[in-house]
């Protein structure tokens, strides 16, 4: 099953790669599912000694990793495999000397991890070309943000295009490597009892909401000139709706999957005239609590503009134009500082169509991606004794206590082996990025065009008011 | 809430009497649910005293009441309600000292619970009018069956009609009163996920069975006249099948609610001819071991003719000829001496039209009767990991669990109270009972015409091997 590889991880010395990606190996290496002779490579600027790094990688590492899966014989094998290469992204001559460094490939699969500032993206492609790097084996991951408008995510795709053959490409959305996500779609496809409601008859609305207590933390620079939009609505969200909405692929397979999602992007009504203050709803946030304790306003946080009119929080109303949908809103919802940490998609089905009982409330289907994973469907049961007197109740499916004896994986294991093994089902197509962005930019451009500016709401609340309004029209709240 | 009334319990020596209603009736009067004047009259010919009926009462009660639900204080209150009185049910002049006995009714309401061998029914009824007990305000409940075929039902139900009004016949089947049972009630119309899918399309077949261990225990000279056909699969078997199969009601009350259900048992396609051979299988048990322990066939049991040819077992294939149902089979079974204690009704979905993962099932809705009530959805989620392996899980309900803090009411309670205030949506209205005897004739006729014996099985077993094949043929198999 495992393939011989080298692994190259750029941004080596970030976040993402020091929290996410290399405990993700770390585990992976563990349980037999990286080749033993792989490589691990993990590319920055700063010069440090493969030592420093190891220590740097161990301290960062150890605090992401569970104490009983930390193996400290493990760890010393894992950490031979791992090397650190300092070099300039930017620098089209150092990527000569990696190419001698890493060798001849000789049937190796080289990927290319790209846990980098988007602007890289392109100029390393190049650089990878240039020196000899980018065969048909190779393999590059591109994290989100893809661009920050159509037009720029177009060149990117372009440009990459030129170097890598689409399937040699894997867009990675983290969400999609997870549990409940994936569970979403056999949930859907494999059960016959719900497909026949999972339509514009049977449900009301569907609300996707990631809530985040967190705020801009270091990425304030990255932040003021992306906004909630950019940085989730356009990649996170829309990947979350596309996964609802899609129709049933006639295969589980790469394409099959993706056409269907991408059928749904384009199906999404554009929002644009009068319907961008209709249906859209910016904020950001002010000074407040979270938690108990005192959090700035977000034009106090580091590396953002005074003045900065970036959103931080975005809700919208979208629509599906196609059969099944047609009718049915969907409201989506991101935003920083709020009050609390929660991710979750929100099945809401209409009340039966004549109420015989009293007390009869709609179903609903929960599926809940943090802070715990959980599906969850409400339905209406008869409280025990005499009369017909209904209560609600959850039957739960609480992935963690079901399959109590696995050990969780993390959405970056999943993913990970995934571009091991050539399957890009779970990553985002070119085309799928770009509709993406074409539905998006109308919403960016109606902002400008109307100067409006982000409402505020104060650290801790959930959004501000108006995002609330968007359901009261319908009679109906977030599921808070 | 609670009425003045009298309720006469004929039959009041007897199990049925002791073993359910009386404890019932204490349940009831301890939770203040009867009338503070209440008076309760058991009616036998047994010549005793009201002091022994009381210790009778208190001995055989006490092992049906769970030690904490016996409080000796309302015991004590409790019997102080109760009385006894000599009678011979078949003698009019008895019921003229009945009549003395009670003296003026006075507004009080009058019910009259025939526990007995159902051949006193008419003969009660018309001396209750003789001796002018018989008012407006009286009701006459009825343990099933019903008469032994249409033509005795409908003459019974006649003489009857002619004392009573309809609305004060209370025709009873405990199985109506069971908790699961009216939670399939509410599962179906007060839950718009489900209505949707069940019919045709979404339900490949239906299953519905009552499984006894016991044999016939006391009951021999009436069961081996009777047999599982009149004993059970007339009334219980058929009442479960018209609460799967009936449309909705426009209100949840009587006549609404019976309407809907005669339509049912109105449907169902008559069973002659080859069918009989082709669609039904009788069955009766030998010797055999239940529970470790051995036990003698049938035709040595008490009061059971040696060369019986009555069966203790009965499966049927029924169908239901309407736009719902066309197509469904609906699997009865019911028998004596089996390997397991289970009544259970399995709604099995037909598998998704078009299968995208490997090891797909599909879903299946158990509703448990007994030994548990419970239901239990069964769907099939992703096992977490790489790929898209499935796992079945079972969304469990189980109603003692979920409404952990109400004590379980039994069955007779909820109807006992249900009479009590006139409610008849949970008893067989008189079309109901006649029209499942239409359907049951001709299947009891068919055996005699092609003197179709029962065939054996061992006590212990799940029936006869046909009984299997039934649904062998489907490429099904009984749920077991």
């Amino acid at each position: 099953m495992t393939i011989p590889c080298d692994i190259m991880v750029f941004g080596g010395t970030g976040d993402l790669a020091l929290h996410k990606l290399l405990p993700a190996l770390y585990h992976l290496y563990r349980e037999g599912r990286l080749h033993i002779a792989v490589r691990i490579i993990a590319l920055a600027r700063r010069n440090l000694p493969r030592s420093e790094y190891l220590k740097l990688v161990e301290r960062r590492c150890r605090a992401q990793i569970a104490p009983n899966d930390f193996d400290e014989d493990v760890w010393a094998r894992f950490c031979a495999r791992l090397d650190y290469f300092s070099m300039d992204a930017a620098q089209s001559a150092d990527f000569g000397r990696l190419a001698r460094f890493l060798g001849e490939a000789g049937g190796l699969t080289r990927v290319y991890y790209l846990a980098t500032a988007p602007n890289l993206f392109v100029p390393i492609a190049n650089h990878l070309k240039v020196a000899g790097l980018a065969d048909n084996e190779a393999r590059i991951v591109l994290e989100k943000p893809i661009g920050h408008s159509l037009e720029s995510a177009t060149a990117i795709n372009q440009a990459i295009g030129a170097v890598f053959d689409e399937s040699q490409v894997f867009r990675i959305d983290h969400y999609l490597g997870k549990e409940t996500v994936q569970n979403l779609m056999a949930l859907r496809f494999a059960n016959a009892l719900l497909e026949p409601v999972w339509r514009n008859s049977q449900i009301d609305h569907v609300q996707i909401s990631v809530c985040e207590t967190l705020g801009v933390e270091n990425r304030g620079a990255y932040y003021d000139r992306a906004g909630a939009t950019r940085d989730m609505l356009q990649n996170h969200l829309l990947q979350l709706l596309c996964l609802v909405a899609m129709e049933p692929p006639a295969q589980f397979e790469a394409e099959a999957v993706r056409d269907e999602k991408v059928k749904i992007l384009r199906a999404l009504k554009p929002i644009c005239g009068q319907d961008v203050q209709d249906k859209t709803v910016r904020g950001q946030y002010g000074a407040g609590k979270i938690g108990g304790q005192e959090v700035p306003a977000y034009y106090f946080e580091k590396d953002v503009d005074n003045d900065s009119d970036t959103e931080t929080f975005v809700a919208v109303e979208a629509h599906i134009e196609n059969w099944r949908w047609a009718g049915v809103p969907f409201y989506l919802r991101t935003g920083k500082r709020m009050g609390k940490r929660s991710s979750q998609i929100v099945i809401q089905f209409k009340p039966v169509p004549h109420r015989l009982f009293e007390g009869d409330q709609a179903n609903q289907l929960l599926i809940q991606l943090q802070p715990d994973e959980r599906i969850s469907l409400q339905m209406m049961t008869k409280t025990p004794g005499k009369g017909m007197h209904l209560e609600p109740v959850e039957l739960n499916l609480n992935l963690a206590q079901v399959f109590g004896q696995t050990r969780r994986w993390d959405a970056y294991e999943r993913l990970l082996l995934d571009v091991l093994s050539g399957d890009s089902t779970l990553f985002m197509r070119r085309d799928e990025v770009e509709a993406a962005w074409t539905w998006i930019d109308p919403i960016l451009n109606g902002w400008q065009e109307h100067f409006q500016a982000p409402r505020p709401y104060p650290a801790g609340a959930n959004g501000p008011d108006q995002a609330h309004s968007l359901l009261a029209r319908r009679s109906s709240a977030w599921h808070d």
